[in-house]
């Protein structure tokens, strides 16, 4: 199992690797993902952890042409959706959990996973906490949306693919392209593209870790771990 | 470098293998971390990607032992702030982005990662568009930041540490700890504790993947890759 500085689906990059690495691609080969990374590819995306588990992500996998060009239309025209082999639409559901509770908390207990007490209590808690948020239940699914959504680009960096992490999109007519224009229940959080890289742009680094890490409270940059220490209040 | 199911700072675990082992650990050992994985980690969470480059996240290290106690009431008393050596607090800024715009650009220019034509309209795109969000701004901070804290998650995880995600605290009361209780332009949107996990939940499972994954729309429940490919439409 040769390491590369590239990974493939057989050698993943450590996941420093896959973060030092990773560039937003603007310029996809036009090969498509091999059927197998693609499945690994989504695997891993749902493995990623949500508030109570609902899972409130739904992952729209866009490959075929038609689709794409509709895709890259409600993108702007931004060239890396037209370009890419596959992109995915990470939607969300704002009541979806509603219907999913039933089947998270069986499988939980299924696994032994959640204390009896946990798993009888859930629903009814979750059902409380959902509920209550009202309107900033939509920023509950984004968080949950994106973290998933991390995790399937890392995990495609360490297999050697490209990827690009999107917001320019407009949300009505992504969700018109996904079949869910008249549908309020839907959002959107995120466009993803992936492939193989056809050139990667130059890192434009990043600020100094003192204007965006505090030690403690947010009036005391961060001078590095060691340093911090001894000032510690 | 032999490479343990754990993980370690010399030999951090493959992507996919942090993304499988991972799970939110509500225990923790009271073991601080090393100076060195604490500086790592937050030199990997800052790669990450941003509208714009222009990183709104202004993450707060939390280790101080009373700094720990008043986070951990913040959070409702959930008892992994409590036992983890440190919590990270991801705030964000939503006007931020006004005073880092010229550095931004400036080191971009330094590296050559930007084109020159669009170094120069850079920050005026991004002016209008930053401006043109409004309220919804927020959600695009946060976008950011979870994407950061999801690279320090996975990134935790190929080291041998545990994390835990965490949406439950009072936004407000975590913003008193750091000392912004007053100030309208930070808000909180996510909290993150690290440590080394005492014990680790078992995997709760996932809904399957048909419920949660589409093909093409979100009236195709998602078949695998191979299946899919001759119904595209």
């Amino acid at each position: 199992m040769a390491r590369t500085p590239e990974g493939s689906l057989d050698a993943p990059l450590p996941v420093p690797d896959a973060v030092l690495k990773r560039r937003n691609v603007r310029h996809f080969r036009p090969d498509p993902l091999a059927p197998g990374l693609l499945d690994r590819l989504v695997e891993l995306a749902v493995k990623a952890p949500s508030s109570w588990n609902l899972q409130p992500w739904r992952i729209v996998v866009v490959r075929d042409a038609a689709q794409r060009e509709r895709l890259y239309a409600a993108c702007f025209g931004q060239v890396q959706v037209r370009e890419a082999p596959v992109s995915f639409v990470f939607a969300i559901s704002q009541g979806g959990w509603r219907s999913v509770m039933d089947d998270v908390v069986r499988a939980a207990r299924e696994r032994g996973a959640w204390e009896a007490g946990y798993a009888d209590a859930m629903p009814r808690l979750a059902t409380r906490a959902q509920e209550a948020l009202g309107e900033r239940l939509r920023e509950y699914n984004v968080k949950d949306a994106l973290i998933a959504a991390t995790h399937l680009v890392l995990s495609a960096e360490s297999m050697g693919l490209g990827t690009c992490f999107m917001n320019g999109y407009d949300e009505a007519r992504v969700k018109e392209v996904v079949g869910a224009g008249a549908d309020p229940d839907v959002g959107v959080a995120l466009v993803l593209s992936v492939g193989y890289a056809e050139r990667r742009g130059r890192d434009p680094g990043r600020l100094p870790l003192e204007r965006v890490v505090f030690a403690e409270r947010l009036d005391a940059p961060w001078r590095g771990a060691a340093n911090q220490r001894a000032s510690a209040p």
